[in-house]
């Protein structure tokens, strides 16, 4: 029943083919309408539940993906009508709507976040964040002079993507490393920052050292300002589910020579030593000032409403088979 | 009339053929020992000179190394008497004092510090410092198991050292990113680190880093305890002098060609991006739960009593000229 | 106007025979459903105002029990229709949702809690709260591992009930004074505790003590997770009355002989001695950090948002007299 | 060569037959004297050995109570001269002056205390310390109006002692069960708590519940006044030793019945109730706003130099053989 | 097309013979139904844009009045219809509504503040506010006893006429300095002030020295309510956009006299004396435990819900020209 | 016995002719001197007798001048000898080196002080106070740049004063009211302020609205510097006593027509309108990040030993009668 393309699709998510929350969304939206468009039921029934039956395959390719059920949530919202003329109208309307939306998300998010930055602010940058660097083009495009530190954030070392991409807008750019955040943090004005996925009590999942800044920054006076596109928002947690943080690889840590010089007498089979190497971090809302989306700027407390408002509130997945 | 030896090790400070604030200490008292000896003043009041103007050569060679003053203060504290005679001896039992106290320095400092640590307790390490780790050792020669979270303290990984040493021990170690300290502080019983020097109201210079985990470390709970040899108190600040934080090369950060990377179009006369990389930050005393010296522990305000029953509270130094 | 068997239903309620938060909103509801079943009105309006009636009738028998306003205000809310037949099927229809959605609300908000509990995590209690006991059950359940440190909750210690229910599950137990709460904090991953009921602000009124143990748990960083069905929401504050607090009797905590002896002296007309002995305090919201239902956790400023979901966000109640 | 007598008094302080701080602290005085007394030492030195022969008996009796060392430091402290016959003196004199002091310590805190009570101030008190009260006592001479809320202080309830004391001074009482501590703080103006002992770092040790009070005491901005002779200020922990906190019998918390009620189930070999009592609790220093002795009123973190003070700094014991 | 008594409203505001947030409310909701009488528009499409040209009109007159776009906002909300007729009846309706909860709203606001009071509270005033207020007249109807604590809020000392207006209703008044805040924090129950605006995150822009005293209320454990009519909440905030504070004349600050005394011999190209005196500060959320309103109290975290539900939560302007 | 020129000193000091901290100190010193010098004393115990005599007199003059208490100390403690011709040398020698450390308190404590001020600095003052001032005098002459925010300092506007020093050393200000200090406290590096007397707990008590702008300074990350010679320090307040606050007339607050306008319909037996005018607040230690004096900086917490150390720790007052 579920269409070949979209088969395809899920195919092409779950092998990482298609990657990152913006394109993933916009694969799944695709899907749907191809679905939609290619839908062969004789009854409102028979087509809403092909709908959600391809919204089941797409959504079970990387159920951690928080882009992924969105998507799939905003358009299976989006769809009614009393005949499948009407139904697949209204998926294909809620697909286009949903990406035009996206087309103009970051941009918007920017002119939003813009508004906090005054001219001459200087900014503290952790890890790398188009949403986040895209308030700061909004700002330099009003004509405002922006500054900024950047972290390394180790392990992988984004700061120097994002002091790359500040330096070519211009900006002004002192790079430090993690450690010197604290010491760095009375000169700047904003500590700015992207979300890997925001959950529902506006606890903020982000690039590992994320809660340790901002407690810091809590500490200095620093406002704590995170940059989401509301596709970040994280479904699941609204029934109550907690969010799981990835574990990498040690690699990005110690490199094998390193290992072999500190654990010289491990046993093998019992070593001593463990790298853990947790890919992001929570920051509990307390210490987040603002949460800025393409919808306005929220405090963390406030994220629910908004999350229960693009989609929806209730404890069942939109996707799920009807007895 | 400054004895050529004492040049020497002058020369040898100034040149950083001597280093390590140990090593430095006991090569002033050394030396001040063998102006003492070697003297041919004939009045005590040329005798006391004679020493005053060998701290004066010896103080000038490095005069932000914590612990030279530290030994000229404690010699010249020490030198009493109203003939050249007892002021020689005076000079040579103090001298001796002063290296016995050294000698067991360290490990008297380790048993003190041993005192908090529970058996079966973690400890959280920023850098790497040697009387950080005697409190462990003697926590492991009492027979406590210990386990630790190792930071590995970028830019430069001293903690990859620390590491080592704790396998070498059998400690189980858990290496982590700076950026994961926080997540792990739930894990900890102690923050456990060492200091570069130790201002009169408490504050503690240490490794750039330790004043950003000692803020997350309270907002956790977690006590941070600073192991630190009286050597390492700071003589000036009881003054009312500041601090000074060494700025260390930016190559430590930054490979050439990543900077090149980065920064492809600026002007090489006016570079927007500066790299800066400062050696040490300090803690506010009121993030500190103890300081452990080899004379027992302190809550960190008060410390500035220890510190004038060791070097004196006057506001003039011993070796000034006298007129 | 009001029917009989409501009238024994507010006699049983006024009486306490009828008690409980469940207990109370159900038996209001089906004294409703009986008033709509056997209503004589001969107009819509004659219809809703003696549904309204019962209503105000039921509500003035305990206006301070926050369940029985909650139950009259669903059921009212979801009386619609332009006929009598229309208005009486609304009634009874709601009526029996909202009894279906009581049947699973304890067992959903365990589902719900449970997530929050990972396996080998340690919970601290607080008086004695079916709802928190409901997320220990489901944990169990899902196979997680949970151990408890019961406090025993002075002056009725519940905590002794709390403590043979979580033995008769298995759950190891820890049981310890009030007094001996914060030192046991560093040992726990959760405060748990129910609600007697929750203000519009996200204040939690319960059991005397709960506010102490929640500022020192905030100090330790232990996260406070209250556990309250949505009965428990108090409706009146949304229109800025505060929640009064219940005095109970001195018996409670001093035996007479006791009494007798602390106060020998004493004029009885004008004793030195006195007894307080409330039933409940206060948390302020942010010393909570989710308030867990049976339709999702909230952080505790968010839940005014849910109150007006559920129960409207009028200032006027539903049950007045229309003029 | 230790005194018969001597060897009385170490015999009934190790069975518990004196008792209380400065009974303990008298007696071993006492017995100084009386050793020095009736030596028959031919040398200083030996007189020297006899006297610490007699303190190290002493001490070994019960080396955790807090005064015992404290007197005994004490009196060899005052232990001087170069003949038998002036150490002889110096002992006795030294023990009078001791005990003198002892006689007034009391009173004096009261006076010292009283100045921090202002006329119609309200104190919360926890369990019972005579210290404490004698601050009350010496404000109510001074015709000062004193009110109290009095914490029952579970298990042992020695707040009921506390509560009928104060009747018999005519103080206004409000008894109140330990959970309702926090909804009364803002009806105070100074929580008033004695101490077990306090370490050098200013922590104090006191009846378990104390620092959860202090902690609510700081966030409602009560300052938080500890009534403590100097006897009670813990000598080793100028070495860097914990204080070890004592467990009571868990038949203080539950009966055999209770037990039996809340554990049907359990397994007698492998229980899975555990009830820990602990005895005492330490506050952090920075939760205490003043400790008040009979030599003045300290800020915790300055204990310390009083400490020294009066009992010496040496990381030694002064009744260690010599060799 | 623009109604001619429009352009004479919209002068009167734009010229401030029109001015008070209520009134420049009332006056644009007039001149709406004005044009929405007098229209001779021929068609649903010609009479919306006349409307929304008579409110862009209003609007530009003083677009930083908070109260304006508001009921402007709220008027065209509330236009709907397919004809003419209906759209015209629809805007007098929305019209007659807006203006019968502008008549109460201060009252029903004042009922919801008091009941945060309770008989025989003080509360502390900063600056002066009918809405503040309205919540001491409504608790004194209800037959508590109110006592305050008015700051006299220089530079304008407002604080003198809410003196005056508590005193005529019999209030006990203890007039201080705004220096002596803190000192009197001890003694009060409130903290109670009203706001020039408020933004969606809950910031609470009100005469300069609120936050500050916000923030010693928090530490003091004083709680700070602030009254405001929901016409005080700022839509453009919603956007993204921060509030802007007006900076006032430097001579409420300094006579000219003082001026050229304080900088006699300052170079009046060149000042070295600048005098700001901004009539406004933001006070951060997190330190505001109510905001009451006529529609109920909410925590500040939630006023953008609130906010929503009032104005809509769209990010266009609702007068701009369609195209 | 009392010489009459010690008599005419103490007249002047009772009748304010002699006022200000540091002149009533050097007064009450020179009168001692006086006493000594005429003294006819036959022995040694006499005239000890007399000089107490002297002290005696001059300290009941005005019991509460911090600084007079001090130099009678000093001076007393530094009496010694066993004859009369001994006694009296070591008194004019003691007052001397009093009146020397006098003349150059000031300038030390600026240089201490200035250690703090970094070049480019920004400091924001409250009230006047030339300790406090003459840290800035000796930054500048350091060739340092040092800005001021000024506060009024409401009611007697003190802040002009300072601005106007300010304003003839060069140094840029910007006046604000007191209301504003806050939104002015990013913009600034340090507080800066005078003590009218510090307590032993390290308590500063300076003019009102010192602790307010501390807690704020807190909450900001902005460091709190008091500057005060050690005559400021309050001997007293070694055994415990606490600082009693002057209220100043309420016509510094209130003209007599304001007064009759707000309180028209007072009662006059019976007014229902009370200013309170407290000359100084009491910001607690906690507050304050160190305090300046002329022998170098402390934290608050550990000027309780300098204390000590220049007056002794007795609790007995040195002039006291010998019985």
């Amino acid at each position: 029943m579920v269409h070949e393309e979209v088969e395809e699709t899920a195919a092409d998510i779950a092998e990482m083919e298609i990657r990152g929350a913006a394109t993933i969304a916009r694969a799944a939206a695709d899907a749907l309408r191809t679905q939609a468009h290619e839908s062969e039921a004789d009854s409102p029934e028979a087509f809403r539940e092909e709908l959600r039956a391809a919204a089941r395959r797409l959504h079970e390719t990387r159920p951690t993906a928080v882009s992924l059920p969105n998507a799939l949530r905003y358009v299976l919202r989006g769809m009614e009508g009393d005949s499948v003329v009407d139904l697949r109208a209204s998926v294909v309307e809620t697909v286009e709507e949903f990406e035009a939306e996206l087309d103009v998300a970051q941009e918007n998010l920017g002119q939003v976040g813009a508004n906090r930055l005054r001219d001459g602010d200087t900014v503290m940058t952790h890890c790398h964040s188009t949403d986040a660097l895209s308030c700061v083009k909004a700002a330099l495009e009003d004509g405002k002079e922006i500054s900024a530190v950047v972290k390394e954030t180790r392990p992988r070392k984004q700061g120097h993507i994002t002091a790359r991409q500040l330096r070519e807008w211009g900006v002004d750019v002192t790079l430090v490393v993690d450690n010197a955040a604290r010491r760095y943090l009375d000169d700047v004005d904003h500590v700015l920052v992207g979300a890997d996925s925001i959950a529902a009590d506006g606890s903020v999942v982000n690039k590992i050292g994320t809660s340790g800044l901002a407690v810091n920054a809590r500490e200095r006076g620093v406002p704590v300002m995170v940059a989401a596109q509301t596709l970040k928002l994280h479904p699941d947690t609204l029934t109550g589910h907690t969010v799981e943080i990835e574990m990498r690889d040690e690699s990005e840590v110690l490199t094998e020579s390193e290992r072999a010089d500190i654990a010289a007498g491990d046993d093998p089979e019992d070593p001593g030593l463990t790298v853990e190497n947790p890919a992001f971090d929570v920051t509990p809302p307390r210490y987040v000032d603002a949460i800025v989306t393409e919808r306005g700027q929220f405090p963390p407390e406030s994220i629910v409403t908004l999350m229960r408002e693009l989609y929806g509130g209730g404890t069942t997945e939109p996707w799920a088979k009807q007895e």
